[in-house]
């Protein structure tokens, strides 16, 4: 941000479905502005521009880099182009928030890594589920002790009939179902992202050793998704901790949702209590969406702002603020590394049906 | 049952904790009868003797084999006296119900199986979890369709604070925590083998490969137990399907019971539904027993039977009335011997650090 | 609506805070249209008009009656004006959506109707409870006889702390709290005719005699509410059927609500089971919106449209489809009159401290 | 109790169906004794005695009160008999436990009372509902200020599918059925008593008017029962505060019961919170027995004791121990003088078709 704005200017790269979410923060901060929006789809970033308030529409990165008024991009393209994209930002004096995973593998992060830090500027890893309101509730209720201490985290990503929520074209989703742009499975690397930074988001350890069972599902004759899947892990150091996701799709079963169809839920297990997570992107059950248990008697939050776009505003608003108040945003990137050696020690477990250690990775 | 006989004349072989249970079944049945006790304890024989109306008390399995009243025995004993009593109970012509898990190896069982092929006599594995009330009404959902296809079984058993359920002295625990005469863990072997019973009891398919975490806790100097655990597996055919149990203990955790300080729970998802099991052993919470979910709605019910004792009232009432009327218990050996092998190569995926087949064990 | 007209033509006399969701069922419906908006406060009908896509904007009601693309009129005025300009409206040829309570006695309402007669065109009295999608599911299941035979109906209004909902600004609420120009108490007579309405819709039988404790709690020097009261009634036959009403305002609660600041809970209780719908207006608790006891199970629906704005825009859509069909809307006539009276003899019965029959009323 | 005696001597007069739950507490206690036993069914008499470990076998009261190893009697009879048998009790130097409603009117309590005066023995009524654990900790909730001011009070009592619990045989209900031996109607009055103490144990205010619609259904050639029913009531004073109770027989409804197949629920209201008691007597809902809902959080407790039997041991343990600790046991005579004149007012008010003042019964 130049001293002399008021106003960080911000570029968006790529503005594909989830751009429909990455955009409200922005949108609503008195002290932040969209300026810019490229994307390789000039029709579509010109709707956006248009819907957004008036941003210039750039066909090329460097045009949009060259442009003084953008302070910050977000980047929201497919993963193989996270690392070029991010350092040509950094190299070009702009702070990066950048859409999880952050890179294809840690050594594309580690690259992206160094350049930030020549740059003197901030790059950020997005991962919206640390800022859904139910997940920081249940943290900070860890936090003050409300379960002893974490001892097991269990996620349950259930997938829905198609059709309930979100319109999401095919052809966008290509380079998702690609393991070579999207640099792994679309459930267990990317959507898995998420899930395995709630493991570590809860549990207050690294991860050692993780074991996948991944089924890859034929789509047609070409295209293959990572699904149903159900991966382990054991945390390093005392006391014991485990952690555990599965990814189940219901083809035939009613998932309410507004976003994609289906519901993560998370069970958090401590020393002296439990503490479930009831919903994320939908909403499958009306039902509180955190309850505590312990000593016999359970609390249950009902007025917590569920909306999964919450968790996507909340995001946004806390780069721009950590921008403007000089701190590091909480995704550092060394957090951000540690939950991509966990993408990928997943991945590799999987392809070797095999314990994987997450030293192998991280070397 | 002599021909004669209108009463089944049963012999317990063995009288510790778990006979406060399974005697139920035998003293409310008005076709059985409790006409034996044989304890290496003669004090505790001769107290449940009594108790239970009069029973003679022998010191000795062969002098209670040799009673013509016996018509069939309730095997309690530990795990590695199992194969041998339960032989000589058949050759001396009584039927058997042999507590679970029925032998320590495969090899055991089959020792024993041909034996009974040969007696001509009823050799029954018991498993108690498949009576509790909640996981039949479960089941015959899942057999009505409820959920459609069975897709992925969860287990969680919480362990919590000692002191809130039954009273287990440690004497009576030493044989069950020496995997010599347990055949395994105390946890994944001895308990476990009620809960990979359950995973095939829900999903109709053979268990093909499992993966276990599972951490040795030290009691003491010379005693460890094998939890907290976690155990993956991966069903065979299609379409794909998944499991795994967890178990978690939370020593600072109010769990209440009128046993086992413990509580298992199960989720079983489907193609169209999912249903939950809310209880069993322990009552975590006061909530509905069972729950589905489909299309939108959920059903609970609220009046089941959910006392544990139940499910081995059941049981046993299932084994008079099978034998009296010449009809297989619904526990086959074969079934047995596949959860064994399921229990076992839990055991050595553990010990091993890598996946396991089954038929690495069935063989 | 002309013979020619494709498109239903619709005035709006008054503009108040409820106009924000009796709007929207016209906005939406691809055959109405709002072309004309009467107002005392001209400025306010201006912006409406506006937001509504350019309506004609009348100060008078005289000259939006003359308006020929006027097909229907939705009036939204106090409770004192009603009879006249309903007539007024149904004189020039209109048909009239007219805010419940219809007329602030039976003898207005009387007479209205007989215009409605003369007229040739439609009146009906718009309630919304009775289009709110968790009350016509409840509905529906007792017409299936889900819980048998109806037998009594509870109502509860829980009302809040002020501030978390709707702002409705305090000038704009005088002429409810003036008995003169309401018809009653706003809470007992304005509210109330939505609960004693819902007291007829779940149970087929007519009410027959009411009591009431009404407490008139003091706001200021010139002001009183109607508030807490606890209403009881019978209904007339056999079986023998109760009901009852209560609100209370909890001026400490959080009441979670987009609109009033509380919420209405239904218990119905029948010969062979209990329905309940478990919010209305706000959204007191995360839970299903209706439950269905019978049998030892409950069946509770999760996904059922809860927003209070849905009851408006079904209730428009039905008004609007039933002129275009030829058809009555539900919300007769005579209906309106009976609910009228239940409400009129609450207030006799406040009054007097006594019993009152409706059929000392509706004479 | 002699001075010289460590244990508390009971006799019991009367012991039909609610003897099996009044006995407990006094079998269980250490420092009480049920030494006596009378009925007019001597047989009924003798069996009692023998279970409760050899009690003498009195035929007539006045046998039982001169036997000098009777420090204190249980008075279960019919309402009729309670004044007179309560005063020979008295008089005879004995402490009396006497089960609600303690007389038919207030006179006879007033006499009864000033014997009790004279005696200087205790008279304490006996009314479970108040030691029903679930009660008992929403009053201590209330007590602490969960819910703020209470404001209101609903009583809901849900009968039943005759059959699913207690047996309970006619001819011992006849007594119960006529009003003259009652003192009122089964429903309204005996069991009503409960009731209405609950709306005086939640709300620390006195009763002032009362409302009551009160079916009376035939349920052969001669005999009727007042349900279902729906009484009101308001209490004196500020800030205005309102009660109701109803019940409804479902006959065609499964009610879980080990005891009456009816079900109570209360909902407590203030203002900042609500509170829930969802179970008594019997067990409609596999839920937890008390919720607090306040600031947008609930809070369950699931692990109090609710088997309705332990009311009865509550009370009657506190009442052992009120006589040792030479203190009042809580549920004092002018407390119970209130209750009894909510009840009459209640059955006059039913008479009579109008308000009642409490006042007019208790003068």
């Amino acid at each position: 941000m130049n001293a002399a704005a008021a106003t960080l200017g911000v570029g968006f790269v790529g503005c594909g479905r989830i751009a429909d979410l990455q955009c409200l923060g922005y949108l609503e901060h008195p002290a932040a502005e969209i300026v810019a929006v490229c994307d390789v789809d000039t029709g579509r970033a010109r709707r956006r521009a248009e819907a957004w308030g008036g941003a210039r529409v750039y066909a090329e990165l460097d045009a949009l880099l060259a442009d003084p008024r953008v302070d910050a991009v977000e980047i929201l393209t497919p993963h193989h182009l996270h690392a070029e994209q991010a350092a040509a930002a950094l190299r070009a004096g702009k702070h990066v928030s950048l859409q999880k995973p952050p890179t294809r593998d840690v050594a594309e992060l580690d690259l992206l890594v160094a350049t930030a830090a020549r740059s003197g500027r901030t790059l950020r890893v997005f991962e919206n589920f640390m800022y859904y309101p139910p997940h920081r509730k249940a943290r900070e209720l860890i936090d003050a002790g409300a379960i002893g201490t974490p001892l097991s985290v269990r996620l349950k990503t259930a997938a829905g009939r198609l059709g309930d929520g979100w319109e999401v074209r095919p052809e966008t989703q290509a380079w998702r179902l690609d393991t070579e742009t999207c640099g792994g499975g679309a459930t267990t690397f990317d959507h898995g992202y998420h899930c395995f930074h709630m493991g570590e988001f809860f549990v207050p350890a690294p991860v050692e050793r993780v074991h996948a069972f991944v089924h890859w599902t034929e789509l047609d004759a070409r295209t293959k998704i990572d699904g149903p899947a159900l991966i382990s892990w054991r945390y390093a150091g005392e006391p014991p901790r485990l952690g555990s996701w599965e990814v189940v799709a219901s083809l035939g079963m009613r998932v309410r949702s507004r976003y994609y169809v289906s519901d993560d839920r998370v069970e958090v297990h401590g020393s002296e209590g439990i503490l479930w997570v009831n919903r994320c992107t939908g909403k499958l059950l009306d039902e509180p969406s955190v309850v505590l248990y312990r000593d016999g008697e359970t609390r249950a939050w009902h007025d917590l702002a569920t909306d999964w776009a919450e968790s996507f505003r909340l995001g946004v608003r806390d780069f721009v603020d950590a921008l403007r108040e000089g701190r590091r945003p909480p995704q550092t990137v060394e957090a951000a590394r540690r939950t991509l050696a966990f993408a990928l020690a997943v991945q590799r477990s999987a392809a070797e049906g095999r314990e994987v250690a997450l030293s192998e990775i991280e070397a």
